[in-house]
């Protein structure tokens, strides 16, 4: 069976998405796509070549021409066009967050859960990358024993701190934590299998002090308590001089595994007047590349096989709560009980 | 255009193409596969769903279903086939070595340059390999200056070592040269566009001395001095317990590189009570994964854009002749002269 | 000028400053010790071959044989042998902590403070550790521009962890943070030049549960928030299956620094059927020999020179207060404030 | 007992092991030195404060103030001033080479030989590095198995090459293989037990092609066949970008080992923006600092309990043996079987 696909955003990510659709996931047909802005659709026709394009969502879910839909846009939008697509009887694959409203979110959740016939999957590609499932295996069969620490770095690059900066003067990005750290918001509940009770959560702004002001963050932090005393810290930055920093740590009473200590572009080692040097991956595209194309051949299968992809609803609802709580502690410089009901 | 495509060979590498082409190459559609084992036919229609099946070469290549094709039948036939597939029109991906015998890899090649419309790639995958040619660009810009040494490793993992030998009792494999170092010998030759003037060849049988007696060798190397005096050394073996060792060095007047210095399998770093661990690539097609996938697709493009692949007959000529230079001067004991007509 | 010295405490600690200052320290003599344990001083006697022994303390201190001493005694000691030896004129040079009680270790550092021609030096000595060194004079010329995080990690080997319970059945070593974590409070302060205003430490026994009840933990970290909202995290532990885990990380606004990322043994690199493994320091001993040595001279040349170490005795001060802390915040789960008068 | 010393050169070599004898070595006390050069002399007088100068090697010798000395002469002086050392019966520390005439050579070792009472030690000091020292013992337990080949590289940092190639234009330094490396044909014979039948050395003139004519080379490698068929490759430069680049690799039908795969300074890493960098060190006095205190320390325990080092001039004599036949087989451009009577 070929799944026939239509996208709505074509922004940096979703051009990632859409171009793995049509290379590297077999079994699907990517034909639609949807944007408000016209160069975006245009960049569909000409360069994607795809042959039906749409100024309006729900134009593009409720017709015929689709069997699902790759939802990449802005986080605010994703409820609304996740129950958009449930109306219409489509497959949903949602790039993270699920939403930023937790109330919203979990009206999205019901109807997700009271529609099981069709998949949805939530973007959380790192549960996809061929490194983290490496380490996850271990995990699972006890090879480092009972976990008891997690340490979760994503750092963007530097070279992309001045445009955040811009940008930040006149949006809110709803703060470091649901912006960046929700990946590893989700790394941790998904190594431990556990849940997150209590957060402390603290920043600093060095070279734009006036983000203070703003509620954002160059760095900032987070220790939790989990639900069985488990450990986790978390560290969330937009200024890693070096490249795209995205390391995770799991510490177990037999051993410890590290994913992605450095952030290594490739293979090559350079020797020369500055030292032994690794070059560094530069962005999400280049780091998670494979993860990207894994967790859409994965949504197609599941698709195929009817069943549910393993990242739920559930896991996009406490991440984003957790991550509020992290904003909460922040602005307010105290712990944070995170209320599960 | 859609380049349709009959694969010739499907045992192990055979089987890493087709599911690439199915996969993960666009543009074009694998539809047709050749086989003298009925049971890689099978496995051609049950498993990749493969249309057309043929038990005779020259039938698959000269019907009107496909357009190009993918050789990876035993060395021995492949410039009969390659001879076949121009004869019929077809476009050429073949795999490594072009050939064992040197008069007919040059009737072959005059084949080849006679028929200019025709595209002919040959599977030296390596210069695919991203961190290959992530290396490469850094030499080309200079920015190690002249090359003064190369060092190139080629080691099989263990785990294959008892296969071979039970192989290598009743058949030749061509020596470890030809089998095992021609990939190096082509990369001696790409990195510093020079040509090889003088080898010497040694090796060591320990594990297995019958080895000894069949031409066969369990590790050998040879030191190669090119025609601007640059150094070469080469590591060939068949017995890595670590896993699939290959690596590379380039040695400059300004600085130094190395392709996969350890064969890592990916990002993860373990620590236990072994130490700080790295796991390690067991295989070629773990390691070459992407650089098979890129190969492909550059070969299509190829077809698609009228262009030759940077990989020629000649260069399958030379590493050919290099590699047989280097089995004389193992078996004579001493040094051997490269002799280009 | 050589430097008459004596030894208290020849326990595993002292045994290190004993060799060293008998083998790798010039201009001076280790002439004396004392141990209210026989073996010890027996141990002094017949290898060591240290001149004169003394069951007391006192009678030690006071005598005119030696000009410095070196107070190596269990920590509840450290003050009243600090003062004695002050008392008596002579150099002191003490292991850390300074003390276990904030208002003796205040009366201490005035007696300290009023003896300014007496060198007082307190055994921080990673401060001399020539990775340490190295990080610290980047940190110092602005390469990383502005510290906005540390990250200190100080994990002893499993293989210390049952004679540690034994032990922790029938005393109590002061909390994790005291007996562990106090070095890296101290890389800390050093690395920062600023004060820690704020912690939360929590923890997690998993092996051995029955140590909540006893105040002692398998596993720690401590969240910090300094004077400039700099972020400092701490990991202390004593449950390492690889070794001897001590890492420092620095962020900064311009660059990243690790000392020991992992903790080598030394320069050699395994590959063997568990993958590429660098084997492990397993000691404090192996990971700081040059460190203990090197602060051993210094204290040496700062009496020749009539000059101040840099580890002072408010810094002995300070750390204890922080690691009082870090353990009252474990024990009730709330954050405390550093109340510094 | 207390060994009294004299040491001959202060040259940059001579003044590590002045050093070394004053502050880290046990037991012994460098008290006299002799040099033909005056500015040598006034720094043994004036920084050192040793108390007996000479500037006849001989006065030195024959004094009764010494027990052993240490010689750091030029190379070409060794034999006759170890000659002069046995007339006069006192123990003798060498820095290698024994000599560069092995007709010399060979008479030196018979008076060696026949003043058994005395100690001869040759300053193979990577012998006593504590990463070699681990490496070996791995290799004798049988942790690797048999050993199938060896990779040395020692090359000299950039940092030295405008000195080096001033002082080729009037001196002959012997030539790359005896100047550079004597050291790794040493390792090799140290760790297979074994000796060199065969060798084929080429090498690259490319910044100083003028350094052809004067026999000298920037870059330089050997391919050497053992009596059991032991594969060696040894690579000798003059021009490492990044430091000082020894590095020894042992592969066995078990398992490889690397020594100092990367030539790492210290524990340091440090992210920027040119990557994730491991800094090199930059001198031997650097790389092997603890090394050069071993080996004196196991001289003056020698020397104390009556028994032999491990290194003796055999090995020396062979190394230069073997050093010659490959310049001699550099200079030729043929293989060179080495020829032991």
């Amino acid at each position: 069976m070929n799944v026939r696909i239509g996208i709505a955003g074509l922004g940096r990510l979703g051009r990632v998405h859409a171009q793995n659709l049509l290379s590297s996931v077999p079994d699907c047909s990517l034909i639609a796509a949807c944007s408000v802005i016209e160069e975006e659709l245009q960049f569909a026709r000409d360069i994607l070549r795809i042959t039906y394009t749409f100024s309006n969502y729900e134009d593009m879910i409720r017709s015929d021409l689709i069997d699902a839909v790759f939802i990449i846009t802005p986080s605010g939008f994703h409820c609304e066009h996740i129950n958009l697509a449930f109306k219409y009887g489509k497959h949903v694959f949602c790039e993270k967050p699920i939403g930023l409203d937790v109330h919203e979110i979990k009206q999205t959740q019901q109807i997700i859960q009271s529609n099981q016939e069709l998949v949805f999957m939530l973007g959380f590609m790192r549960r996809y990358d061929e490194s983290y499932r490496y380490a996850k295996s271990i995990v699972d069969r006890g090879e480092i024993g009972d976990i008891t620490l997690l340490r979760c770095y994503g750092i963007d690059p530097t070279s992309g701190l001045e445009s955040f900066i811009a940008f930040a003067k006149h949006n809110f990005s709803g703060g470091l934590f649901i912006d960046m750290a929700i990946h590893d918001i989700d790394l941790v509940r998904w190594f431990t299998g556990h849940e997150i009770s209590q957060v402390w959560a603290i920043g600093k702004n060095s070279l734009y002090p006036e983000l203070d002001a703003l509620r954002e963050l160059e760095t900032g932090a987070v220790m939790m308590q989990l639900d069985n005393n488990t450990i986790a810290l978390i560290v969330a930055g937009r200024n890693a001089a070096h490249g795209y920093h995205i390391e995770t740590e799991i510490i177990g009473t037999k051993g410890m595994i590290r994913v992605a200590q450095t952030p290594d572009k490739n293979l090559v080692t350079i020797m020369n007047a500055h030292g032994v040097i690794r070059p560094c991956s530069q962005h999400f595209s280049e780091r998670f590349r494979d993860a990207f194309i894994e967790e859409a051949r994965e949504f197609i299968r599941c698709i195929q096989e009817k069943r549910s992809p393993q990242v739920t609803a559930q896991d996009g609802l406490q991440a984003t709560v957790i991550a509020l709580a992290c904003q909460e502690s922040y602005e307010g410089n105290h712990l944070v009980q995170i209320d599960y009901i």
